[in-house]
């Protein structure tokens, strides 16, 4: 394959490629909070122009209920296989604030890193696509394969706009294999193709008690105090054993054969590793399980926020009239979301004392996913990274969860592989998050290497209907 | 007594004493809210000059480590008693904001109510003893007894600088009897005095875990959740009945004579009562004791508020890196805040598990007090209720915690009468919080009544060591 020309435009162009990142990092796409829908608006005109002027077509800013998906295309390969490129351009509340080292949307470059919200997950390893598009178009004029690109605003309030469009364009969005980096390798040269992530459950459960705040002087010892009712609800959701208390939470878990726990124990991280990148010094959960298991083929619950009474400097004496969580489910196969959604539901209504009310708001809800490891795709893309990185790429599971995953896999028949480029230690989700820049100048290789090996593997496409049909007929 | 010219003038001025009370509200003096620090110095300023205005003598503004108190007196009655009469102009933050109806901070008078932060607790009681001041002056000229005014800007935050000040100060303090309103009185036509306060202790804990935020899908099931463990910790502090577990909590609760449970059965209010006050449907806590003895005479542990992880709109999926809880414990004679406070640290310490680090700060103390019903100040005080409201007060025992009233009984020898104009509805510490007005009258008058049968009582003043000394060394 001559790549010569890609590789060397990519290599020559990096330093500029970095600032477009910049460019993209500034703009404060959060998509939970309604403060910033101008920045996602905006975030997503720069995105669909930014993809017309490297050179492809018909882009479309596709309006949503909530923000905006961005797609674009290039469809000048006839006979060749499709590409779906998939990656989110909304990122994740900066909160606390004071606990960057450089504001979260001024991204900086320190030592190898690119820092900012959003650096990593996802506009980073997004943009590593954007620019190996870019490189076959300024060099070749051409790709070595058909391209679709939708790019989402919704992926961290959970994709409630996607499936919806999926289903309703399945037609249009038509392709052989979706790549998505949205994920993370083991070490800067120890790539890694995921192939399962977790669904989830994000959920808000209220608990409300008097009717207004009351003095804990004249009240406290007589009054049902709805924050200490919901420590107590959040408190009986596990057992001593890190063992989720919910009836029935695990009877549909899938027990995987001592095969597939040999290979997860030698491709995956060991418990070191994975205390390393969390930096604690030691681990915690369900017993009988290595800390890998537990965070990828094991369910989780998370409690992930608590709001009640006086938070401010100093002191106010008062008892609570409600207290507010929120939970985090992480699932597995072949746990389906809306059972334990409905499980969860009854176990707190049978927790809830009579002398307090309780409320559940179920915001988000995702299937898990599990891709083939065997899938001609996933060799090309084992392929692509030994050129990119260097290094052949472990299989791994991820514990994140990934919505379109499920969606395309199930509604749309398009495998996905999860080609990722973020480090264990880029703070996703969290304050100072980075994106190691080697990995990204190496992302684009592997995206440019993977393209090319779909291009050439005509066999990845099953004939079409029509083409059965044809050869069916043809006079032999 | 020749009442009728300061009860007629307080009459006939009433209107603009409430205008004037709204002028005193509209001060945001909250003291535990550093940005509001302007505003208490303001506040103290304003009230030091209505003092000085009415006609009080030797008017001075403190200053303190944090906010100044404000001290006024009127010495001309040689001969008669001195009462300290003593309140607090700081009030408690006002939030949450949104519940209110009107503006904490600007007073609105809707029916015979006064709304406002701090109307009822404590300017708007406060204010009705500087009335009656006012009403003797500027009709006798003069007062029935000696006055010391001292009035504090930090209650509210625990009077970290009042028990210096009292002490540094005690001969110049010397009083014979000090009289408060901070209290609350059982319906407009049930007054009540109060002889029994809690104390308390407010402390912070924290628990800290991973040195970040860490992504919930990649780590959660393996991490132990700081959020998680406070939950865990705080619903250990309580057992299902209603109990606080930490050993050796109850050691020292003094258990009352069935005389005085019978008394307070008779006097106190009923359980129903305390349900409507409260308004919610069921009560809660220590079996073997009716809600009012558990306010009382048994200690209580509220959690006032907690802050860990998320609690914007929608969904942040991170295991939060710490959390913390405001505690506050409501204690009894005989326990020792000091002594609790180390039982407390002690039993913390013991339920942290190895996962996390736990953190205690106490934030501030007092010890609970016990006035003697049958001092005779607190006869004068039922007598001036008689007349003021129309009805006898009962002996009431509070929830509650007002420092001082512990330092003036332990270390100045001060009996305080604790004469409450507040009505169990008044939402003290709550949004909406209100002061019924005919209370505000009627307590003008109580004052007014209680001066002077203070001044009438020439018996309620121990002889000074000088006159005894006179006396044993005169000629026969």
């Amino acid at each position: 394959m001559p790549l010569s020309r890609p590789l060397a435009y990519a290599h020559t162009h990096r330093q500029r490629f970095v600032t477009e990142l910049q460019d993209f990092v500034r703009f404060p796409s959060v998509s939970a909070q309604p403060k910033h829908d101008g920045d996602i608006k905006q975030g997503a005109a720069w995105l669909a122009n930014h993809l017309w002027r490297i050179g492809l077509e018909h882009i479309d800013i596709v309006p949503t209920a909530r923000h905006p998906l961005v797609y674009a295309e290039w469809r000048r390969a006839p006979e060749r296989p499709t590409v779906l490129i998939y990656g989110h351009y909304d990122v994740q509340p900066a909160d606390p604030l004071h606990e960057w080292h450089t504001p979260p949307f001024e991204p900086t470059v320190r030592g190898t890193n690119l820092y900012g919200r959003g650096a990593s997950d996802d506009k980073g390893q997004l943009f590593a696509h954007v620019k190996a598009l870019e490189a076959y178009l300024h060099s070749d004029s051409a790709l070595p394969v058909n391209v679709k690109c939708l790019f989402e605003g919704e992926e961290e309030i959970g994709s409630p706009s996607l499936t919806p469009f999926l289903v309703r364009h399945r037609r249009a969005l038509a392709a052989d294999v979706a790549v998505m980096s949205d994920t993370r390798i083991l070490a800067p040269n120890r790539p890694a193709i995921t192939y399962a992530l977790r669904g989830g459950i994000s959920l808000e459960l209220e608990v409300r008690g008097p009717q207004q705040d009351l003095h804990s002087g004249t009240f406290g010892g007589a009054v049902h105090n709805p924050l200490q009712v919901l420590c107590d609800i959040i408190a009986h959701l596990h057992d001593t054993s890190g063992r989720v208390t919910i009836p029935g939470f695990y009877d549909r878990v899938r027990r995987w054969n001592a095969a597939e726990r040999a290979y997860m124990a030698c491709a995956g991280p060991t418990d070191a590793q994975i205390l390393r990148d969390a930096r604690v010094p030691k681990g915690w959960g369900e017993h009988g399980y290595t800390l890998y298991e537990r965070t990828t083929i094991r369910p989780a619950l998370s409690v992930t926020g608590i709001a009640g009474g006086y938070q401010g400097p100093g002191v106010k004496a008062a008892i609570p009239a409600r207290a507010a969580a929120k939970l985090n489910f992480r699932l597995v196969p072949d746990q389906d979301p809306a059972e334990i959604d409905r499980l969860f539901r009854q176990y707190i209504a049978r927790m809830t004392p009579p002398t307090v009310r309780s409320a559940i708001r179920t915001v988000l809800v995702a299937k898990p996913a599990v891709v083939n490891r065997r899938h001609p795709a996933m060799r090309a893309a084992a392929a692509a990274y030994r050129k990119g990185f260097g290094a052949s790429p472990v299989f791994l599971r991820s514990g994140g969860t990934i919505p379109v995953v499920n969606t395309l896999q199930e509604m749309l028949r398009i495998p996905t592989v999860l080609m990722g480029f973020a480090l264990p230690d880029d703070r996703m989700h969290a304050p100072n998050e980075k994106f190691h820049l080697p990995n990204f100048y190496h992302g684009i290789a592997t995206s440019i290497w993977f393209l090319a090996a779909i291009g050439a593997q005509r066999a990845l496409i099953p004939p079409s209907r029509e083409q059965r049909k044809a050869k069916a007929t043809a006079p032999m």
